[in-house]
């Protein structure tokens, strides 16, 4: 069984790395891993595809940052945390929550991502 | 396609039931709906068995209220959204955060629970 504490660092370094590390975002994932993000959405199966999905999201915006609420629930090797996205784009700036649901291998590594959000919840926030 | 905004009142009602209306909250659930909380655990399959699991886990405090969130996010049929329980047992009160992940029927009720929760969160708070 993985530790809860460990899935935590790697909520967090997901988090902190989404804006600008892709080498060390998609680190975080097992071999094989799948994202669906957001759900409903095609699946993304292995890091080739995670790392094009990134390419794809960093596109729709000149700056993403992912934000942790206080909202983390770990259970065993799944664990779900809402966060809020703010997406800047020219001098826009647009929000909305997140909750993402994972699944982690023992070293905590993600081995599968649901991405509950919809576009409908992009609110313009203060810049 | 259920409405979003359904999805949002079915989760607000939830919470709101959850302390003291059994009939009520179950009348939130499809039948044949299953509920597996926390996520791990043995699933509970149709009202009946929901209805033996909302008697087992009041059993194990005096009081129970859920307070909602900001963190509501639907997508189509499927939702999650977060919000901090608190369980009242005698003089003591304890809260620790949950994030639930939902779907629903067309009629926004709820055919499938899963809630990530675990008793290592459960902190003492201010009665």
């Amino acid at each position: 069984m993985v530790d809860a504490d460990a899935i935590r660092v790697t909520i967090g370094t997901y988090c902190e790395r989404y804006t600008d590390d892709r080498d060390g975002w998609l680190a975080l994932f097992a071999d094989g891993a799948t994202v669906e993000d957001p759900v409903g959405s095609d699946l993304h199966v292995g890091k080739d595809a995670i790392g094009a999905f990134w390419d794809m999201s960093h596109g729709l915006a000149d700056r993403v940052t992912l934000t942790p609420s206080g909202y983390v629930t770990v259970v065993g090797n799944e664990a779900a945390f809402a966060m809020d996205a703010r997406m800047e784009m020219g001098d826009s700036v647009s929000g909305m929550a997140i909750i993402d649901v994972m699944t982690f291998d023992d070293d905590a590594r993600i081995t599968g991502q649901r991405a509950f959000w919809s576009f409908d919840d992009l609110k313009p926030v203060e810049p």
